[in-house]
């Protein structure tokens, strides 16, 4: 899990504001996670979030000092950009990449929880299932939804998986589900607190793709 | 066809070279094209198309009068990148790039012909299936085609298509079809010409993804 483990996601704060900077430098080591599914299928996915984070930085970077948190970003949009938010900016790419970023999660978690199917426990096509149905399904229109069942068949077996998670280095699987579940504990913490924000500020949208 | 029409292929010279200029001129304006298709679903297949113009584009800047057409950058690649090559640079964006044209020129002269399916005729997946068979399916996984069938449903109404080719203008379908015939002489003869380049100087790679 080296992949994951050697940038964990910062501690939530006791105000559970999300800190930018940090989120950003976090996320920015999830992208390669699409590589680890191992077909050029999943590039424009990865690319669609790559756009998502390279968004958000752009916002940040503009003033650093006022973006401290992301809600600070939601604010400021939500104030600038009036009728149009939240469907615009920074605001619509965060929308979208805490998706992706659920998808993990629930993915990451499954594997932990050990969930699979007995007849074929070596693939992870039930967990992906499973983290796309919770994630984003709902946000896809049918055609993408029967885009996502045939991705679904590319995905790569369990060991090779979390091998490749590994960094491709040995390691045992035991170890390495100890590593993710680590990991998962500050990214779960994030994550719901963003997603707790958009529903706050009335920042969600549930249009379809 | 307005779309099209205003940029059209420049006559292929008596020598069939492809000059780069022209050429990168000219295909700049077909990423729209996938727009004309009218899903989001297209952005990823768009995107690799401009991912190809964009690569072959900066080669030809770096040295755009030794570049002068599309052949000499090929020569040239070919001596500087040893057994690497044809499977790097612009060589291989203009090994898929091309196909990407083919798949554009026999949609179109699939649809100028008049072939339709007698049961759907306001469809065009039978002409987009052709068009996919003759130009990529060979070059596409069992994955990735699989992809393709589900995409194609994707596809818009003819009238719609024509409409949007046209910059939603309203014209004649028969109007419309006169301007697609113009458009693909000199696009197909210029296609023509590179396919024969990649044949000539076995620069053609037959790899699935
Ligand atoms: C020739 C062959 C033909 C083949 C046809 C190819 C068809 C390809 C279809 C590709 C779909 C790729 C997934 C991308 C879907 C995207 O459409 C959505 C919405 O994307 C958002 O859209 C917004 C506007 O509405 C903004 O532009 C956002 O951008 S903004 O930054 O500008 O604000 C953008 O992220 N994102 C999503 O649904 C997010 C997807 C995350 C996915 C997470 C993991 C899934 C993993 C699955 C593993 C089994
Ligand atoms: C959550 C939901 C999950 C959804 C899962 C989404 C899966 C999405 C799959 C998307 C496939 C998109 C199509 C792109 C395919 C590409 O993989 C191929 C090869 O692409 C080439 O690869 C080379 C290396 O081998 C270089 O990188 C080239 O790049 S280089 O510039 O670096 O040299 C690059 O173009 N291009 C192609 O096959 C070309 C495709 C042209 C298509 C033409 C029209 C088809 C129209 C169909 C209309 C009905």
């Amino acid at each position: 899990m080296a992949l994951l483990m050697e940038h964990q996601f910062k501690q939530l704060p006791a105000d559970k504001q999300v800190e930018t900077r940090s989120f950003l430098e976090s996320v920015s080591y999830l992208p390669p996670f699409f590589d680890c599914l191992g077909s050029t299928v999943f590039a424009p996915i990865k690319a669609d979030i790559v756009g998502n984070i390279t968004t958000i930085k752009a916002v940040f970077d503009s003033n650093p000092s006022r973006f401290k948190t992301l809600q600070k970003i939601l604010e400021a949009e939500k104030e600038l950009h009036g009728a149009d938010w939240p469907k615009v900016g920074a605001t619509l790419a965060l929308m979208w990449l805490k998706r992706g970023l659920r998808f993990i999660q629930v993915l990451l978690q499954s594997l932990v929880d050990g969930e699979k199917d007995e007849n074929n426990p070596n693939l992870i096509r039930v967990n992906c299932t499973k983290a796309y149905e919770l994630a984003l399904k709902k946000y896809h229109g049918w055609l993408v939804q029967k885009l996502f069942k045939a991705a679904v068949f590319a995905a790569p077996y369990k060991a090779d998986f979390l091998k490749a998670l590994s960094k491709g280095r040995k390691v045992k699987e035991e170890d390495c589900l100890d590593k993710i579940r680590q990991f998962l504990v500050n990214f779960t913490a994030a994550n719901d607190a963003i997603y707790e924000m958009y529903t706050k500020m009335n920042a969600e949208l549930d249009y379809t793709v």
